[in-house]
């Protein structure tokens, strides 16, 4: 059983192939010099992927550990306590990338899918496969309404083609993409985020659709903002906090400030499985803990709600966001 | 005849040394890995040298340049016009760092020493050579009395032990030794500043006078500035308008934004030499000419005089830099 959503609008990097027997991860540091997959066969190879960093986009940190889970069960066939066997793996794919809510969010998927019956002859191994190709699914079609959500914003906004400024992968590039065919779209300025070259991927990912690209340092961003004068920063997201506080790859927060010194608006793009309504505020997070990578330098930071213009999940979109905001899109009563 | 300044508080890297027949200059692109010493013998060699980027600091390329006008008047021996003789070396060591106003000043001083009466037995290529080492000898100076001022203003706002952040060269990091001999330093956090790197040097030269330096990526800046809470941004500068606007390093001005929204002083240290009068904003240079490197990508950015706290120079300092304060730094009637 092999699996890679097809949609009719998947133009991004696919980074990740379940294999039924093993998930092949697209290695994103090497990109876009070298295209290498790393084979996984079980949860310990795919929780070491993540932590080393093979997978950039939040989004897909989280599928990656759901094929994970149904790797593990492979290697155990049959169990009396699936929870519980299962147990030491669903831990170690939770620790490989604290920040990710999308991967706690996979992951309780996951456990919810083995608490319900699960009938005496049942396959869980196939079923939790199944499990995660539906997250994967979902993922893609949830791309595809932040796609067209995003553009719209930005139509309401202005319908002049415009200069965009990202360094977001999936789901941000998915609101780029779409406002381009929409015709808003003058050019597109990608900041490298140093370190980990991140931004080289989106670079590759839009010049690959004939977007009209540029790749800039981190270092040249405030001058591209005076110079360029974007209209909207759009970002993704690792966690967003009740209070719409965004944990993001290290440089959003500095984005964010110059994007409001410069009277830019500022777009997140991210999954309502994103949204973290537990966490009050990003700065409960434990900075040290979490955000910080390998020798101490953060590879994650905070910005505040209050400099965000715009939420897009594939549930709807949330302007100036603030708790009771959230916490309405994220509501079973919310009517459309 | 080999001249490097030795003087009391020489503790940064000495990246020029003067041989009488030839300069030396440190290649600073391979610091810290490797140590690297390009020769020159001729004034074509020192432009490229400076044209490549193999010297960092707005300074030294002014010292280099004075030098390579001695190296090339060597090749000459005897001349009836030397100003028209070393026309096109001038020209073509101006070419080489258009940018940095302290390179033009240097070439001026030369060619007003050649203005001056040589006499008929003059050894002109000496008389050169000379008024470079005094060039040479004079930045020495100038950075110790900057290192001086720039000390006294932070103690002047705190005498407390406080975190500083630097991306600066030479005149920029005395300021910081300074300021760590007087007890005022806890700790300094230097921007890696991309592409290029160029915060590896004064990282380096900042470690090896034990000074507590940590070396940043450019996108953490601003989650630095959070969470670090540095009281002062201490930089350099490649060129300050007559109003105080200033050109540097490109990254210079997304600092000085950041620093502002964080409540953070930020201090420009250079030479007065460094001063244009006659360009009257930053906004008048043409960018696309002088602030760009090879392949279009900004090398300098301007920062608005109004996001700056105070310029240091050897003349003295001016706190809230404008277009009176600065011409009265330079006015020759200046009491103090």
């Amino acid at each position: 059983m092999q699996f890679q959503p097809q949609s009719a609008d998947q133009r991004g990097v696919q980074a990740l192939e379940w294999c039924g027997d093993s998930l092949r991860i697209l290695d994103q540091r090497y990109l876009p010099e070298e295209t290498l997959w790393i084979e996984c066969r079980d949860a310990v190879s795919v929780a070491e992927a993540i932590r080393d960093g093979v997978l950039q986009g939040a989004a897909s940190v989280g599928i990656a550990a759901a094929y994970g889970i149904a790797l593990a069960a492979r290697h155990i066939g049959q169990a009396a306590d699936w929870p519980q066997t299962l147990s030491a793996d669903f831990a170690l794919l939770a620790a490989a990338r604290p920040s990710a809510e999308h991967l706690g969010w996979a992951l309780r998927m996951l456990q919810d899918r083995l608490r319900r019956p699960l009938g005496v002859a049942a396959d869980v191994p196939a079923l939790l496969a199944e499990a995660a190709i539906a997250i994967h699914t979902s993922d893609d079609e949830a791309n595809r309404a932040m796609a067209k959500l995003g553009a719209q914003v930005i139509r309401r906004h202005d319908r002049q083609p415009q200069a965009l400024l990202t360094f977001g992968h999936g789901s941000a590039l998915g609101v780029i993409r779409a406002a381009h065919d929409a015709g808003l779209v003058s050019r597109v300025d990608v900041c490298a985020s140093y370190p980990g070259n991140a931004g080289a991927i989106p670079h590759l990912e839009l010049s690959q659709n004939d977007l009209p690209a540029v790749l800039h340092a981190d270092a040249a961003v405030a001058h591209l903002m005076k110079v360029a004068n974007p209209s909207w920063v759009v970002v993704g997201a690792e966690r967003i906090a009740g209070n719409g506080d965004v944990v993001n790859t290290i440089g959003t927060y500095g984005l964010a400030v110059l994007a409001m010194h410069h009277g830019l608006r500022f777009m997140v793009v991210a999954s309502s499985a994103s949204i973290d309504l537990e966490l009050e505020t990003a700065d409960d997070i434990e900075l040290g803990d979490v955000l910080a990578g390998q020798g101490g330098q953060p590879l994650f930071d905070v910005t505040p709600a209050d400099l965000i213009d715009v939420i897009v999940t594939e549930k709807g979109i949330v302007e100036r966001p603030d708790q009771a905001r959230l916490a309405g899109l994220l509501s079973p009563r919310r009517l459309h």
